[in-house]
């Protein structure tokens, strides 16, 4: 059983803030320092170029990948770390069609991040005539899946609502038409158990520093299923992705497995912080996270429902088709948020209207629950929100 | 006049060792230590998700490319941090493709660092067909360039050689046939006056891990010339290139002039030693830099070849025509740099038989180059080279 009061002790977070934003980015972790610290004077500082070698840095990308697929159900060498999410989304997209060269759709739902649909977008623009990206309502997806589909692109968890898909139903559906899964899991990786392996997902990504905790900008991964690997041609075709690497050839030879689809040197001190982060999974099983993740949610709900006629909310109640954050819509959604955020409790905006809570297991229990919907009950009954400083739309939110 | 007592000060370098590999991996700042501390106990620590507003997070590929700019010749808002310089490249090469739709060449040459290589290869199998990646040898390439040329891609300074292409005359012959010009700066940033405005290079792409001792896996760099960047449609088109990434809309809108080559989340721990590296540039004059590496590397090629029969200088002897790092050819390459480690002087292997020197006068003076060449010649004199644990193939180099 995971025991909530270490792992909240493994984080430093803010004195007096009640953080519900750990979907968004993670807080930082107690050893992080340390580890930086390591990289920068035992390693950087004092192996220089050697560190490649002698600190492990060249192998950190599969090394730390592996870590991550443990928390997805992958098998040890099908999970790469490296570049970000946008760029993870574009060569398992990117590898799907080569996969299926005589289809020419991708399909995707509106519900799904911005940037899965503009990088596909830009891959079809580069494929060039035919080639497409179809969007569709979440709900349609499973209908929309047909004969000229080479592979659906979906994020389990959506961003905005926390509307979960099925992964392993829509996985089927999609290989029932000879299509391939590729599956975004951002909002999942950390939050709710995942098996790539029994789902049968084709490729999945995602990032580390939302329910992974490692840090602003911390790299994503890909997963790839063993029965594709080793027929992926990368087109983003870095020399870390080739055989032999520093053999310097002119032309690229994909490297073994998982590793084509390294690209460019990985961010090594950025890594350091993720490598301190994922030291709790040692301690945690996902199951415990997940339960008491909805219990969580579920209190939120009823609390924020019981004391805030004003919001309505956006997040499906039922379990099975949630994810781990929960979100409500009020009509002055931003200024409700900045307000709240002025009273340090600390969510996100989504616009138009969605005030969206991280419900994280790792750090949070009842008394920020609490905490947390009765200060929005209290900003919501007299109306603290209504101030013009709250009104100010935000460069970033 | 730069005080290079000063700038070696700056940085941390390990008693005993002489560092001769800054053109691979640049030593630690002794400031990057306190930076990264802040960034992680004061920003992230503190602010969590603030921090992307608070402490600059969303702006500071623009604030620090700005800054790598200004060492480029680039006017400010014309250059941004991010990704890896493979990436850099083939969003360079994308664009380029992009704004000459009539043509279907590239035209590089075998000099190249194979990653470039790779990625415009993989670029060109993306475009389709007629599409293609031609190479010429280096001294063929002003020949080469003819009216099918899309664009060039080349880098200024061989990574292997180190000799130098005059990218002022290259960029205009470029142009005169109707071609746009990429240049990799990877070996240049930092190491030489690069003038991209005066040259009117079209892109200018490079890493900032190297000569401007970022740290390991630190982002790339690119530089898009003003005249071109409002026509570019991103392929690699990721959120925080959009012109609004938070109002999350299902299209894509490219974001005003440079901002548009960012893709996805920018590694902010990563940065923040790169930031406490960039410092030293204030007091830093690219010709002093330029002036004192030529001079060092003049005194190397004497010592070296008045001390070593038995290699042969690769680079060209011509100022103009070499960048900042000297190499020698020998039979047993691999074997005589182990061995040249192993007695504590750094430099590169690349293959099949170079021995490569980086010739950085921040922290490199007159006494490490003649402890180099001593050492060099010991080494070959008592073939010290010739021990079979020296001979082992090395996975990196």
């Amino acid at each position: 059983m995971t025991d909530f009061a270490k792992t909240r002790e493994f984080f430093h977070l803010p004195e007096g803030m009640t953080y519900l934003d750990g979907n968004s980015l993670g807080p930082l972790p107690k050893t992080a320092m340390d580890r930086l610290r390591h990289v920068a004077e035992e390693e950087w500082g004092t192996m220089v170029i050697g560190g490649w070698n002698r600190a492990g840095w060249m192998a950190a990308p599969s090394v730390l990948g592996d870590r991550v697929g443990g928390l997805i159900g992958a098998a040890t060498g099908t999970t790469v770390l490296g570049d970000t999410l946008s760029i993870k989304v574009f060569q398992a997209v990117s590898a799907a069609c080569q996969l299926r060269p005589d289809r020419k759709v991708v399909l995707s739902d509106t519900g799904n991040f911005p940037s899965d649909l503009y990088m596909a977008d830009g891959l079809m623009s580069l494929l060039g005539e035919g080639f497409e990206l179809r969007l569709v309502n979440p709900e349609d997806v499973a209908e929309a899946i047909g004969p000229d589909i080479a592979c659906t692109l979906l994020t389990e968890v959506d961003y905005r609502t926390g509307r979960r898909h099925d992964m392993a139903a829509l996985t089927k559906r999609a290989h029932d038409a000879g299509a391939l899964a590729v599956w975004d899991l951002a909002h999942s990786a950390g939050a709710l158990p995942v098996d790539v392996q029994a789902t049968r997902v084709d490729f999945a990504v995602g990032c580390t520093y939302k329910y992974l905790n490692g840090g602003p900008g911390a790299p994503a991964f890909i997963y790839v299923a063993p029965a594709h690997i080793d027929q992926i041609r990368p087109t983003l075709a870095g020399w870390l992705g080739h055989a032999a690497p520093f053999d310097f050839e002119l032309d690229y030879r994909a490297g073994g497995g998982i590793e084509r689809m390294r690209v460019g040197t990985p961010p090594i001190v950025q890594m350091a912080a993720l490598e301190a982060a994922l030291a709790i999974w040692d301690d945690v099983n996902i199951e415990d996270v997940r339960r008491k993740s909805l219990e969580l949610g579920d209190l939120f709900i009823e609390e924020v429902t019981k004391r805030c006629p004003e919001v309505t909310l956006v997040t499906p109640r039922s379990h099975a088709e949630r994810g781990s954050h929960v979100c409500f819509s009020h009509p002055a959604g931003y200024a409700v948020m900045q307000a709240l955020i002025a009273r340090q409790v600390i969510g996100d905006f989504r616009a138009p209207n969605i005030l969206r809570f991280g419900i994280t297991p790792l750090f949070v229990g009842e008394a920020e629950i609490i905490t947390a919907a009765q200060t929005l009950e209290d900003i919501l009954e007299t109306k603290a929100w209504d101030r013009p400083d709250f009104h100010q739309r935000a460069r970033v939110t």
